[in-house]
Order: structure tokens, then C-alpha cells, then sequence
């Protein structure tokens, strides 16, 4: 991988630079098809869901190990994606999570091929769609559940963002919702007092703000978009809010979710009692547009061990996390999923500022680190 | 004016077929200046703002009547300003509100001239820009502020929109703001805790909503637009209101505009001061898009009482009324001003479906109204 690293640089800086907006992979998907075609995979395809893929042979019975990464970032169609270089540091949006992994699973391909390595488990190398955001894991979830390895997959591993120390066990379960506060509008001046949705959204995304939560299991809230109104001298008709509700813990998450639709539905009831509805009345329809299974691996799993062993062999002091990746997905099956990491540092991500560092000599340790859990899982000998 | 009405129907359709979006008034604006030049006026002249304007001299010292329509409408560039005729209706975007009005003024002119009216007052004849929207009155607020006649108008007539039954003597000013909040940003679940600027917003909003105000005079307020976010799963870097503050009375715009800035300071404050600000701060920008003066004529001031009678004289049922039109200017600098009316029927005003009635008896009996007030308001006397 030293002598590959200048190319999973560039690999790293292409596959950046080709936006991946939520629902808009099209383009990286067609770009990373044709990075696994050259190298040398098997029944290199893109499924009904569009995630593409390609088989690596192992000598075994036909089980299956996936290494994935996500096509898809968070950032919106026109967001400038343009790669800025300082010194070992490149600057993107969506740089770390998760193109960089995308580059460096090819790279372990390469990797495998220089040193003659044959695994017993096939290696399916996925680069899959709909992980971030609204996405809500449709790419994982139909490989899991409807694409034709369904049923098939004996073990799951996604490279997902830098930092190798932390592996993901633990699946963090979410609901998402859209709410939607609607009420009569009016004119600004002409129609004052009347409800206006806005006050009810304003006093919905204040009181979610304030769910108060254990730090374990860990358990978050955030509003995250907002939008409504049509001109500054109207009172709007309608106002919408997305909410993004996660904990690790299921009966966390549904006492949370309880929580928040009783908080809009106070929200609401305060707006209609305080200003005049002769006009009519506001309202606040919850609309779900996601929900993650919680899920996690047993510590006591052999994915687990080999993992640990691996972030451990090469110096780091390896801790446990709970997140919400494509993991959730096997893990929720009961099927062997970990999330490891593609090495090097990183940072602020989901942010414009995001950042990785791809300095040679720790980016290589951390993806030695990943290589030999993949190693492990699907279990290696030399030709 | 009834045998000149034909003539005053084609100058409507003329002057409504050329574009006048807000801060596009050009071309309609040197349209008009050579109509007010065709009309015989003295110091046809365009000013530095763009208004246009002639002189009709008076046999006075040189007192000064101002009688103003606004040459820009609500529509943007690229509307279709094509008039379509049914019988004495005219339907097209801006035709009353305000181009009727312009070419009234010329109609006014003409009658003056054939009746060998003379006046004591100069009357200035003026096409006024932006007063709609974002435009802010920047015309007349140039006129009486900046340009040359700037403190030597005495009073203000604004023919504006046709029904000549409610007479403006009440300028409701109005502050408007876009209020952008700022912050860190990050991931939704990683970055629990961190500082969001959607609850500084939120708070900001909620309190906006509960500014106390009285009845009279009338004051209000409204949180009409609100955007920011960009993924479900990320807290925003930005999130932006847009408020509408209004007030028929100047102190009480400056209260409510001073609690609205103090509000969103706290707002902000108590979010940095609840939420972890390790990556930064949240803050906002106060970013004005609007300023209209409050101010108004007292009914007892005897524009008002010549107008009344004007319009009383012609068989109308007067009511006096607020509005922001470009007689707030005149009336928050204790100049004598009114909004008048241009005659005839019309509605759906800022819409795209508006419309006037030209019928000509109903046209004029509006339009003698209005003539009536100028010439109570210059001191009319024959030749």
C-alpha cells in the first residue's frame, strides 16, 4: 500500500470532486463501477437500488464477507466540492465521510492482489447509496433484504470515516420525522394576531431542544432544517422543521419519540390558545422519513476479537462505539457487522470545513489496521 | 377630461405594457419624462434617484404642491405586462397600482390647461421609483431628503391605486429585517450538545411572537420567512428569519424595534450559555431590508378637510385609512400628505389577475374627486 498511497490520494481527490448528493449518486456510482471493473473483480454490477459492487473469489464454500463504503454525503446538489490541498491535509466537503473510504477499500484490493493473498470467504466490495441523512440506509437495507445476495452474507464490514481506534458495535437506532405546521396566513399588518405557524414551530423546536437525555445509553435530538413563509409581509401558512432523534437504546429512542410528539402537540395547542383562530386554527402534521434499527455486535463475536487485535497490533487503543451506519442493518438482522475505519485523521464532518489528513505513514497504519480485520473475517492464507 | 378620456385610456395601456419591475424603472421612467415634456411643464427634469418630474408653475412665491404616481410595480422583470381588454376593463399586472395613476396626473394636466386654471401653488408633477417592496420609497425619500426640492415641498398629494373613497391620511412605518443566525454546525449525533443556531432562532421567534403591543396605536409584528439546514442528520451552520415590524405610531416602532434587537441578542446569549461552544459560537446578524417612517396628517389639517369635501362633494362615502405608501415620507417629516385615488374601479392589486374599470363616468367622477383636491390643496383660481 506504500508504494499505492500517491494513487489512493488521487483516487481520494477524484471521487471527492464528483458530487454525491443525497439521491444523487448516479454520477459517483457510475465513476466507482468502473474503478472496480479495472481492478479485476468479479461480477462487477449496480443493483435495482443503485449500489454497485463486485465479487472478489475466495477459495471457501461461497460465504460471503461485505466490505462497503457509501457512495453517497450529506451535502446538497451545488454544493462546491472542489478538493483544497494544505500540505497532507485536503479540504471537502464529504472528503472523510466517506469518499476517503471508498479510495482506500480499492486500495486493500490492490493490497490483496501485490501479495498473493486468497481469503476462504468471498469479499463483496460494495460502494452503496442512501446511507446519510434521508438515504436512511436504502442501499444497505436492500442488499440485506431484497437484492440478490439477500439471505447470503455471512458478515458485515463498512469503512466508514478516518478514525480506525473507534469500532463501531453498537448500531444506533433513529426516527426522523418531518413536521409540518400549518395554519390560515394572512397579511402581515392587515391580518395581526391571528396564529401564525411559525410561533408553534418556534416553540416545538425550542421544547425538543430541551428533551433532556442520559449520556448512557447514548441518546441525542436535533432540529436540523427549517423552512416556511413566502414574503416578509405575510403571516405564513405553513412552516416545516426535520428532526433527527437517536439513541442507542430502543426503549430510549420510544420515550424520546413520546416525548417529542407530546412537545408539537403542546406547541400547537399553545399557538391556538394565545393568538386568534377565527381564520382557522394551526396544526402540525408528523411526517416519518426515517427510522434506523438500533441493533449492535456482541463483544464476545469473532468479528469483534479479530477487529480488536488488528487496532490494537498496530498501536492504537481501541474503543467501542455506538453509531448509526450501514451497519444497523446486519446488526439488526443478527447477522456480524462492525464499522472500521479508513485511516489517517479527520475531522468536523457534515460540516463545509470537513477535513482528513493523509500524512503516508499513519494513514498506512490505520488502513493496515482495517486490512487485517478484513483479513481476519474472511480468513486469509498466502497463495 | 371626458373629451380627452380615450386619450387617458391609451396612455394607461401605453405606460402598463412597459415593464417597471422594482429597480428596473428606466424605461418607463424616460417614457413619462417625454410625456410630461409633451405636456408643456417647466424643468422636466430626472433626478439622481430616477424619479422624473416638470414644474407647473403657480402665481404664488413659489410654494410648492407635490402631485406623485409611482412608475414601478411589484412584478418582477419577465412579467407578462401585456394589458387585455373586455369591455371598459383593463387586466394586467400593475395597471392600477400604480400606472393608471401616471397617466391620471397627465390627464390632470391637460384639464387644468383647457379650463385656463391657474394655481397659487407650484405644483410638481412627479413619476416616482420604488416604492413598492424592497424599493423602500427610495423615490420620494430621495425627493424630500436629497435632491433640490428637498425642504422646499409643502405638501404631498400621491395618486396611488384607484378608489377614491378611502383617503390615506395614516403612514404606517415599518422596520423589516433578515436575521441570520450562525453556528459551528456538525454532525447530529457526534456533535450532540453542540451550540444550534435553529434554537437561538427558535427563541428569537418565539419571543418576537410574544412582543406586547397595543391597539392603538396599531403596531405589529411578524416572523414571516424562515430557512436554514442542510441535512437531517447535521446541525446547521445557518439558519435566517425575515421580520416585519410596523407601527402607525414612530415611538412605537422604536420600542418594538429596540425589543426585537434585544430579544434576539438574549436569544442568542442563552444558547451559547446552554449548548457547548468548543467549535465556536452561535451569532446572528441583524441585516435591515426595509424602512419605512412612520407618520400621519391630522384630520383636523386642511389638506384632509379639502379632500373630504372633494370627495364627499362627488357622492362618496369617505373613511380615512393607514397604509405604507409614499406619502409616509412627507407625513414623518411633518409635511402636510395624503394618498389619493385615481378613479374608476380595480382589484386583485399585486396579484397577477389585477384589473381596472376605465368606464368612463364612473372614471371620471373619481378622477374630479381627486382634481378637486389638488386644486383645494394649490388655490385654484381661473385666468
Amino acid at each position: 500500500m506504500r508504494a499505492e498511497h500517491d494513487r489512493t490520494v488521487e483516487d481520494i481527490i477524484r471521487l471527492t470532486e464528483i458530487p454525491a448528493p443525497p439521491f444523487g449518486e448516479e454520477a459517483r456510482a457510475a465513476a466507482y463501477l468502473a474503478m472496480l471493473q479495472q481492478h479485476g473483480l468479479e461480477e462487477v454490477e449496480q443493483d435495482e437500488a443503485g449500489n454497485v459492487m463486485g465479487r472478489r473469489r475466495g477459495f471457501g464454500n461461497g460465504e460471503t464477507l461485505v466490505v462497503a463504503a457509501h457512495l453517497d454525503t450529506v451535502f446538497p446538489a451545488g454544493t462546491d466540492v472542489r478538493v483544497r490541498r494544505e500540505g497532507t491535509k485536503l479540504f471537502a466537503p464529504g472528503v472523510g465521510d466517506d469518499t476517503r473510504s471508498l479510495a482506500v477499500n480499492l486500495a486493500f484490493l490492490r493490497a490483496l492482489d501485490a501479495a498473493g493473498i486468497r481469503t476462504r470467504a468471498d469479499i463483496l466490495f460494495v460502494g452503496d447509496v442512501g446511507e446519510e441523512g434521508l438515504g436512511d440506509l436504502r442501499g444497505v437495507r436492500h442488499l440485506f433484504t431484497k437484492g440478490r445476495h439477500a439471505g447470503k452474507i455471512d458478515a458485515f464490514l463498512t469503512v466508514d470515516s478516518p478514525e480506525v481506534d473507534r469500532i463501531v458495535t453498537g448500531g444506533v437506532g433513529s426516527k426522523r420525522y418531518r413536521v409540518v405546521f400549518r395554519g390560515p396566513g394572512g397579511h402581515s399588518f392587515g391580518a395581526f394576531g391571528l396564529v401564525n405557524p411559525m410561533y408553534a414551530m418556534a416553540e416545538a423546536t425550542r421544547g425538543i431542544g430541551a428533551i433532556q437525555v442520559p449520556r448512557t445509553p447514548q441518546t441525542t435530538h436535533c432540529v436540523s432544517i427549517v423552512s416556511g413563509g413566502t414574503s416578509v409581509n405575510a403571516i405564513p401558512n405553513e412552516v416545516r422543521i426535520e428532526v433527527d432523534l437517536r439513541s442507542r437504546a430502543p426503549a430510549e429512542l420510544a420515550r424520546i419519540d413520546a416525548e417529542f410528539r407530546a412537545i408539537v402537540e403542546r406547541a400547537v395547542a399553545q399557538e391556538n390558545a394565545t393568538r386568534d383562530t377565527r381564520d382557522g386554527t394551526v396544526s402540525a402534521e408528523i411526517i416519518p422519513i426515517g427510522d434506523r434499527p438500533a441493533g449492535g455486535t456482541a463483544h464476545d463475536n469473532p468479528i469483534v476479537a479479530a477487529a480488536t487485535a488488528a487496532v490494537a497490533y498496530h498501536g492504537y487503543t481501541v474503543s467501542y462505539e455506538d453509531s448509526s451506519t450501514d451497519a444497523n442493518i446486519p446488526m439488526s438482522l443478527g447477522i456480524p457487522a462492525l464499522r472500521i475505519g479508513s485511516g489517517g485523521r479527520g475531522g468536523r464532518a457534515h460540516s463545509l470545513e470537513e477535513w482528513i489528513d493523509v500524512e503516508r505513514e499513519e494513514s498506512l497504519r490505520g488502513m493496515s489496521a482495517s486490512l487485517l480485520t478484513i483479513l481476519a473475517a474472511a480468513g486469509a492464507e498466502l497463495d
